[in-house]
């Protein structure tokens, strides 16, 4: 508990202490937790220059050893009420703090991990195949995203022009995205990097990444499904992946590890469980405020850890700064899907709002918001804040 | 003409000028203009702290008229004795100078270029289908590529480990790569870079784009067949990426250019022609110093401005420091192969090399060169130097 003004029940107690870059006014963005709602400038309180950065790469390079040993000295600020003397002139009020992009990007992947989701996409893009690909219960596909359009929470999404093509037409014409969508993802940021030729072994997750966060990877799918045969994914994602602002430790999820589901056949032995990551999130989705969908994320078929030592087993090595993604979470249920295009079938099926409208897809105007708890200590919740944005309508 | 002891049939006369980051010994890595055999050191010969980086982004950042302005001044310093003085203290020969990775990567994009790569690795991976895609001839067809894995010409290359399972196969295995390929490709750097909703028209390609560079694309097609669909190359590709030691600037191109083969059916407008940014660029590849391919890339389809004018069309911004590729160069001859892929035929039809081997992939040991030249005035030539790697054996 802390001595602080803040509820027993709040998902922001001294349990979770989330991170993430703030500024005041016109001084310099700067790394502070998130305690209650308000935020705690580091630099100030701890008096360290590390946290005087407008990110929190020096910080998550310093390593594990860092990361506890500073949660540790900002829990007994906040728990100790002899440290109020230091903490009450570092503390700002959230509504009078704007939050920015919490780190720099290096490399972004995105991976396919839900079953739910790739089987339910794999049927609407590839009707006369199985909707696994023959790989994907063997790997955690993935693909890299462009790093340079990661968007802090809140940034305006301008809906995307592009080529499109329904399968009558018999040429692809230019013009505004028609099936612009979202993707409700789970973030994790790469704090201490590996050297090239030096794979992550799934054990050893914890010692490079440092945090958790909301991905909502907007996706636009008429672009997506003109392009993608055979390299991928590309103007169709690239035009913006809106973050979360609080990066939430992996010390704070101790008590959201699960087991994850079984998988059959059992992958090769550089990808074998070794500690439980599932991590047992309950994500919620709202379109206009309206909440439309509840992924869990603990029905995911691959762990992070897993992702980690797959996308490095090749010998590819990770910075301070990598993001990577787990791909749409999507659960077995209709009202647990991560993405429009399966919320409506592929448009086939628009959703009612209470509002009297239907959405296939995303229209101008619309606001999403993805936000996310995890179980904490003693029946608290961890909270991971929201992920948001709302459409513009395209360039003319 | 420099007053320099410079041939003058030397690719790296004064009307090339390139730029790349050196040291000598121990000194901090700074930027450095390539003319005949030797560097000069721009911080010193400029005195400008510009060039004190360890990498070209914060010049580049400076746009295109500081680049004509920079260039004017490197070459008045060059062929007007009278700077001798200046000059000479600068000079550094290239056999003492360490070179650098020239820029900080931002995003990395590979593109797919080529129609004759296209349709000969269409023809070898989908047998049952049209070798292009219907998608080929309406758009470049490219996919985000790992940039912490970019690396300076000569950094060793070792054989990746991870999945293959061939068509005959059960099961996927885990193991070394062993079909271990190169890719011959052309890359462009983003100088000045382009806010998030404005697409850089085919027209504005030379106002964003700095220079050219080789790169070699080293491509693992046993792990990138079985983990490419749906979402394309990925660990197959991760492992490393290598890029030429200099930056030929646009400007030193000028007579490199040539009009686009014709495009039919006619593209969109957005990717309609505006100054013919085809390339004269004569490629060649060596193996183990063996001439083994010579890839025309005035023969690519697609154009590096239509690829920049593509990239953003969905309104994704450009950084300094962004490199896009040109996807493997192949022309229409058996010799004009830009992949051992296609030189052997997915490895059916092995070729020989002098020493009385045959090579349908790469083996331990073998070292891959890859060098340029293009058209320069008065029937000179302007040199791109080589990116080379060699193989190291996988780790165990």
């Amino acid at each position: 508990m802390t001595w602080l003004d803040v509820a027993p029940d709040s998902p922001f107690g001294v349990a979770n202490l989330p991170y993430g870059v703030f500024s005041v006014g016109d001084a310099a963005p700067r790394v502070g937790v998130r305690i209650g709602d308000r935020v705690l400038d580091l630099a100030t309180a701890l008096n360290d220059r590390v946290f005087a950065a407008p990110a929190l790469n020096p910080f998550m390079a310093q390593g594990p050893a860092a990361w506890a040993s500073t949660r540790d000295r900002i829990t007994e600020l906040l728990v100790d009420e002899r440290h109020r003397g230091v903490v009450e002139p570092a503390l700002t009020p959230l509504a009078d703090a704007r939050l920015h992009l919490p780190f720099e990007v290096g490399d972004y992947v995105d991976f396919y991990a839900s079953e739910h989701h790739a089987s339910n996409v794999g049927r609407m893009f590839r009707p006369n195949s199985d909707p696994l690909t023959p790989n994907w219960k063997h790997l955690p596909i993935g693909y890299h995203g462009r790093s340079g359009t990661i968007l802090p929470s809140g940034t305006p999404i301008t809906r995307p022009n592009g080529q499109r093509k329904a399968p009558d037409d018999a040429a692809p014409t230019f013009g505004p995205s028609r099936r612009l969508d979202i993707e409700a993802e789970v973030g994790f940021v790469v704090g201490a990097g590996s050297p090239l030729g030096s794979p992550v072994p799934v054990g050893e997750f914890a010692q490079h990444v440092f945090g958790v966060c909301l991905v909502n990877d907007w996706s636009s799918r008429d672009l997506q499904a003109w392009e993608y045969v055979p390299l991928g994914p590309f103007l169709g994602k690239s035009f913006g992946t809106s973050v979360s602002p609080w990066i939430v430790p992996l010390a704070a999820l101790e008590h959201a590890r699960v087991a994850p589901p079984p998988r059959d056949p059992e992958p090769l032995p550089y990808l074998a469980d070794d500690g439980d990551w599932g991590l047992d999130l309950a994500i919620e989705v709202r379109l206009n405020g309206h909440l439309v969908s509840r992924p869990p994320f603990r029905e995911m078929y691959w762990t992070p850890a897993q992702m980690l030592a797959h996308m490095t087993v090749n010998g590819a090595s990770t910075r301070t700064g990598d993001l990577y993604a787990s791909g749409t979470v999507s659960g077995p249920e209709p009202d647990q899907r991560g993405s429009l295009i399966e919320l409506s079938w592929g448009g086939k099926e628009p959703f009612a709002l209470p509002d009297g409208t239907t959405r296939g897809f995303l229209e101008d105007g619309d606001e999403v918001a993805i936000s996310a708890t995890a179980p904490g200590p003693n029946g608290a919740r961890i909270g991971f804040g929201e992920v948001t944005g709302r459409i513009e309508p395209a360039a003319g």
